[in-house]
């Protein structure tokens, strides 16, 4: 017996010490990514941009936990409820992972009786839909908030966000080699002398421009232009709906349908109101004889002179508000880079008043490929009753606001940036501290340690005796632009060797000397470009 | 029965629209909160020394989901994985809150075959512990991590993990007055000028010192004293239950007990092994012997000496690079900061090698207060199988690494600020557009949009014709430094009065040379305190 058990064990040995760990899946969860140091640097870049824009407006940062109580989110998201991620039962509160961040920012105001900020918030957020990657489509994804609470003189906030929303989408070029924004209407990145040949396409509400860029740089990747920046209000969605004879309680399902004009054809969209949601055709004409219009503030007074809309209170209210945002717009001079859509409805249920959205185009790289959709990146609204759901006596805080999209531009940048190769830097080490002979360990760890406590960015390789070339292949290889050499001369003469990677060329310097002389070659800003 | 209707519906109007709402809990998760403005400006300001420390030393950053496959943290944490919040099944994958930041990094280095990185990341954590907020122990809390992965030579980058932390906590002095770090041995946060009189008390290893600053800023709110830096290693841990007689079986239960004595006497964990662990008497007397033991790189000589313990490998192996890293830090100038510490034990199943941890101690603001002890702040440890527990084929990629606590130092910076009024500002505001007489809410939103485009951070009230006074009272409140004001005179001698809210100047600078004006008397950066 003692031999079988033996022979068992042997054979068990052999197999490794845990045969589960063959059936492991090595994998991020369904529609979530990691972020590489590379994806990092993208992703601060971006952020960079936003948070400026926000600061350079006025805004302070809260943060809020990755849960809610379950209930928080209950009845705020309409049909995409089934969306939301529930947290096990395990003993105490039902919580639920937040699926914005505006419901969160609500219940942070009703909660601290706050009846007046102007915030920005950061953070990722989470929902159970269909993911596309390579798209920029997650199921954790980062959202860009910014709101403004308060009860004002109207449309002066709410011509600020479409503002900070221009601002944002115009900068964020993350170098004009990178992303160029353009809109419909003359909107353009701005266009560095020696870029490549490019075309830039448009589409949307503008007719295809073919515009042509001269140049040599290689490094144009590919330009985003903005599809559209449009408006609405749900109050002239919810007026035209009454005078079209949309029963009261079909108004958000129908609401849902005409938001899908933006992928569908009004075919399809009529289909869908007449034969699921039970809406008679001649109802359904009605409608689409409005949604099917669009233009800037002309068409607001045409509405204004609508002898049905212009006798209904709310869309008349919706359509005198729109009339003041564009003449705000116009002071801020982008009038012009926004459009009146009739079709524009937005999925969430807590909207009140104007809403907004900007899609972006990816014109492509190549002449031939067809653009690409790369769909909506920002948007935003004014919901003034969500802060009331939350407050004990219903009191109402009037908030507007939009959200940045983010992951869908850090998406394409990266996967030009991986098609190119590109080089990107990953890190700010400005110094190498490197020994020519054997034996120095000791002296790299006081010097390295003297460039760390001057507050010097500096590595060193984590072998006692490493060679000169494996070291100067290290910088070259990280973006390193120095390399304090340290030799047994150098050493008893009381200078290091600082050698430039790219010019390959070598001083000796006093040691006492070292920190200014590393600060002064280093001092322009880095760039992660 | 019309009219009964009428009645009940009459009530139920004046009940209001929604009486559930009354039942509704307006809170956070417990364990968890928001961070306000206020609370976020601390939180930035203790980040950005941790990352600067972090990128000094030259490392990458990336990120990883939220939640894990609940497989991927399965087994890796011993007693504490009932702490792990699972996600509901909800079809699909079965997913946990990631507990750490440790195991995700091990995972990303096994699913991308990375054998080599030096990367931090900064994130949140979730366990379902006892929470005790007042203290900064929460459900949902930051962890700052920086490791350093791959095969190189012994105890190079475990010194330069030591090194990071000591650097990271001297320089947690969020400005002097906030909060200063001193050690058991000389330690000392720098004290400015014109300080207020404090007396530092010091406790753990050293004795109570009472040095006296003098000074009169009332900023001085208090003072973190680090309790002890402490280093073990699981080797050492290990080799010396094997030669007190604990059953291999009984290792990491037996650890798990030691762990406690930096909250429990001896007595008490002795009676834990004996009583509950089934432990000889004998034997947990043999371990009281060693882990009651501490002091500097000597006891590591003398331990190298012991008849039993030298002649235990892992152990021995242990001792070997304890000295070595003692050597490094020595290089490093921190040798006298760290002491070696045989009770040190780390809850956590990974380590493998040298284990450390950085306990504060919160030193009164007032004379005759009990130091508050603040518990661990920092800690960390080499743990060389992680990885290989994610690797198809086992293969091991060695790692040692960080993690600082940062909520509890939040949470005492917080309170003493709540208690002290003190004022911080939470935007960055450069100048509030203001107007004096009324019907100037055009001008005041071209002036300001031409700011914004200039890059000016600037403000304006939402109001069509607010007062002087509550614009000029805004600015006070909020800390914005200058006003550009707009009035009818200006507007045709083409000027604008900038105001300075501090000194209550006002100059009439040319339109075209405001934004230059205000770049200039803004120049100085911009501190929160």
């Amino acid at each position: 017996i003692e031999e079988e058990v033996a022979k068992l064990l042997k054979l068990k040995a052999q197999l490794g010490p845990d045969e589960g760990k063959q059936k492991f899946v090595l994998k991020t969860p369904k529609g979530t990514r990691d972020y590489s140091p590379r994806q990092m640097a993208v992703r601060e870049k971006v952020f960079d941009v936003i948070i400026s824009c926000f600061k350079r407006h006025g805004a302070e940062v809260i943060d809020t936990p990755v849960f809610e109580l379950k209930e928080t989110l209950t009845g705020k998201y309409g049909e995409d409820s089934k969306l939301i991620y529930d947290l096990k039962d395990q003993g105490g509160e039902l919580l639920s992972l937040r699926y914005d961040l505006t419901v969160p920012f609500a219940r942070y105001l009703a909660m601290n009786k706050l009846t007046n900020i102007k915030r920005y918030h950061i953070a990722k957020v989470y929902r159970r839909d269909n993911p596309a990657m390579t798209r920029g489509r997650y199921r954790e994804f980062y959202q860009c908030d910014f709101d403004i609470a308060g009860q004002f003189d109207p449309m002066i906030p709410d011509a600020e966000c479409l503002k900070i929303m221009c601002e944002i989408l115009s900068s964020l070029q993350i170098g004009d080699f990178l992303v160029k924004v353009r809109a419909e209407q003359g909107w353009e990145g701005k266009v560095g002398p020696g870029l490549s040949q490019e075309k830039v396409l448009c589409r949307g509400n503008s007719s295809p421009s073919d515009q042509v860029y001269q140049g040599s740089r290689k490094e144009i990747l590919f330009s985003l232009g903005l599809g559209s920046l449009q408006v609405n209000d749900r109050r002239i969605l919810d007026g035209m709906f009454a005078i079209c004879g949309v029963p009261d309680s079909k108004f958000r399902t129908i609401c849902s349908s005409v938001d899908k004009l933006d992928k569908a054809s009004w075919e399809e969209v009529k289909n869908e109101m007449v034969g699921e949601k039970g809406l008679a055709p001649e109802v359904a004409n009605r409608i689409g004889d409005y949604v099917q219009q669009h233009g800037g503030v002309s068409l607001v007074e045409q509405l204004l002179q609508d002898p049905k809309l212009s006798q209904n209170k709310q869309a008349l209210e919706g359509l005198g508000d729109l009339k003041l945002l564009f003449e705000y717009l116009m002071l801020f001079g982008i009038a012009d880079k926004i459009s009146f859509d009739l079709s524009l409805a937005r999925g969430l249920d807590y909207y009140t008043g104007v809403i907004y959205e900007a899609v972006l185009l990816q014109t492509p790289a190549q002449a031939g490929e067809e653009p690409l959709g790369v769909g909506s990146v920002a948007a935003g609204g004014r919901y003034d009753g969500l802060v009331g759901m939350f407050d004990p006596k219903g009191r109402k805080v009037p908030c507007v606001g939009l959200s940045i999209g983010v992951e869908r531009i850090f998406s394409i940048v990266e996967q030009r940036l991986e098609a190119l190769e590109e080089k990107v830097r990953t890190t700010e080490t400005q110094v190498l501290v490197a020994s020519a002979q054997k034996k120095l360990l000791e002296e790299r760890l006081k010097l390295i340690s003297e460039l760390w406590d001057a507050g010097i960015k500096a590595e060193l390789l984590y072998k006692k005796n490493p060679k000169l070339l494996n070291q100067l292949q290290y910088c070259e290889e990280s973006g390193i632009p120095l390399v304090a050499i340290i030799g047994e001369q150098e050493l008893k003469d009381g200078v290091i060797k600082l050698r430039s990677v790219a010019s390959r060329e070598e001083v000796d310097i006093r040691r006492e000397d070292l920190v200014e002389e590393i600060k002064r070659r280093t001092s322009q800003p880095l760039c992660i470009c």
